[in-house]
């Protein structure tokens, strides 16, 4: 079942735009070609059609198994795919068919593995920050590293717009970096996770996780809406480095438009499904605006219960200020992944600044869970 | 180089949101961080600031090559990552480095390479036909290629919603219509070629491209909304069939919004360069609503000089009549490849309407290349 939000003058025009919907993408024949059967057994049903005021309606539409399978890109092709092309149209909730959630991985770790993969036990939140900026060397991307490492974070990652530049080449980072952290993990005693971008040409896709894995990299950053949402649910299936933390780059979804797939079904279902152990998202009151009710709707999302599905780590990201830390992690509850990048490292004193952080994240009390204010905007 | 068209309420706001993107999509660090020699080199370069109109702002942003590289996932990244996620930020053009355009594979065959391969001579337009809807067995869909073929269509090319269903799965379909294509070509002296849909689950895609090379399949479609862009370019780059027509299917793109990639620099510059021989388009007058103007912007788009790539054809389709094929191959010229689906197959007599669709093709001055009326609207 997908519901769209529609903007249109009138019910009569939701309810045609929805038929007119439901045959392109199934059919996508006129009436009557390949006979009134097929038709009545492969078009999408046109469920209920609301008012949702000023000149919006919803509708949902349940289209069969027979045409939409339990593979990604045939679900993605069906709830939004030529109405992708249309103006007007946004996917504001998806309901997978219990055979597709059964067929699709999920996270291998979710949020409790991912706890015992840094050691931190008694439900607390986590704490990630981001080495960048792009044009550092490897060896100076490591220093940052071991720093991160004494203030006591639990996810190393790298920025997203790390990939192979002359400055710290992929291969000679993931070693660099991760060696750091291990040799500094060993001498405190800490279990602190380096996860490099492996974000990069597909076809050198499985080479770069062999890389991070022969690094002891327990896990990887990767951009979804720049490689493919499957290609993540491959890796998700596959043998390299457990964990995945899914970074929204290229998404295209944001709060308040009148296309594209809402963020919370994009981010808090979508990537959730197709493996991801973590979801970055723009936070609210950072460089982007997103509204807090949206952010609270993602956490709602990626923890909720799934089929049989483990629940992901919601990351607030995208310009949180290290001393509002404490703030966030009151707000958003324990199952949150705080990830914090440009705020510390514009910090004269970046090991106080971060230890302030991890002290934060150690402070809330493992019971909160979050609060959810109102009704979520879409 | 990207321009960025910016919902600003001043050119001073503009100025600023453009400095803030240059910043976002490059070392997304405060200013200073890294050091003011490292900012400098990477930094992304805001050039002009021109007032559009009706509180839109056009700004142009170079980046430097040593952040962004030579690779399709970084180029997009960089081009419109994070700033996917902001609202009233669309990118209206983007000029890659010269070596960019000569790392990508671009079309492998392009306009003359395809009418080569259908053996279409003199520089005429091509017809393109689909056979569907899902739910169809592969005899049946086998049974509609030969009509097809009878009537003397070019290529014949599965519905981009028909993947693996029960119906018609994947293998049997393309052995079955594989070799009724082959079989008529063979009793009539044609070459109509048949492109088997390989979109689906990305572990399997060297698999479905094998089991389309086996039944000797010329080409494929392909969905790089769904697949992932750089997924295409890696077909291109390989050694599967030769032709790629790329579908639209999840593109998320369409004239008239605030943000996304406009039409035309998605399917006009980034499906080219990315390896499509061919790109699918919603035309105007059809099911979507695209002014003829954009139509028009992005066959110039996939046919303009562009480093040494080339040219790809444009393919109008999502409701073309068969009865205005005529019409819209004046409008747009010899360099065209006319797709019509479901309006022929609704027709009684399907074998004469195609003929006649096919008739208009020839009939075609092979010298015209169409015209583009007054400014393309993005």
């Amino acid at each position: 079942m997908v519901r769209y939000r529609l903007w249109v003058d009138s019910e009569a025009h939701a309810s045609a735009a929805a038929a007119a919907i439901a045959r392109e993408q199934t059919v996508e024949v006129p009436h009557g070609v390949g006979g009134a059967e097929l038709q009545a057994r492969l078009l999408g049903r046109v469920g209920d059609v609301a008012d949702a005021g000023e000149g919006r309606f919803d509708v949902s539409i349940s289209y069969p198994l027979e045409v939409v399978g339990t593979q990604l890109p045939q679900l993605v092709n069906v709830a939004y795919g030529n109405v992708s092309l249309m103006n007007g149209v946004r996917v504001v909730d998806v309901e997978l068919p219990a055979a597709a959630l059964e067929a699709l991985p999920g996270p291998r770790l979710g949020i409790e593995g991912l706890r015992a993969l840094v050691g931190a036990g008694q439900g607390r939140p986590l704490v990630s920050v981001a080495i960048k900026p792009v044009g550092r060397t490897a060896a100076e991307l490591a220093e940052l590293a071991v720093t991160f490492v004494r203030a006591g974070v639990d996810v190393i990652k790298d920025d997203h717009g790390l990939v192979d530049q002359s400055a710290a080449p992929f291969a000679e980072r993931v070693q660099r970096v991760g060696a750091a952290v291990h040799e500094e993990n060993a001498r405190l005693g800490r279990r602190c996770a380096y996860f490099p971008n492996v974000t990069g040409p597909v076809d050198g896709l499985a080479r770069r996780l062999e890389v991070a894995r022969a690094a002891d990299c327990p896990g990887v950053v990767l951009c979804p809406g720049l490689l493919g949402l499957d290609v993540m649910r491959s890796v998700a299936s596959g043998s390299g480095p457990v964990a995945i933390m899914a970074h929204p780059s290229h998404a295209q979804t944001a709060p308040g438009r009148r296309e594209g797939i809402a963020p919370d079904v994009l981010l808090g279902v979508l990537y959730r499904v197709a493996g991801a152990d973590a979801v970055v998202y723009v936070n609210a009151l950072g460089r982007f605006s997103w509204p807090v009710q949206v952010c609270e709707r993602i956490n709602e999302r990626l923890r909720a219960p799934l089929g049989a599905l483990r629940p992901s780590f919601p990351v607030p990201a995208g310009g949180v200020r290290a001393e509002d830390a404490g703030r966030w992690l009151e707000r958003y509850g324990a199952d949150t992944m705080l990830l914090i990048g440009g705020s510390l490292l514009g910090q004269d004193d970046l090991l106080g600044a971060t230890r302030r952080v991890v002290e934060a994240a150690h402070a809330v009390d493992p019971a909160w869970r979050g609060v959810a204010e109102g009704e979520a905007e879409r």
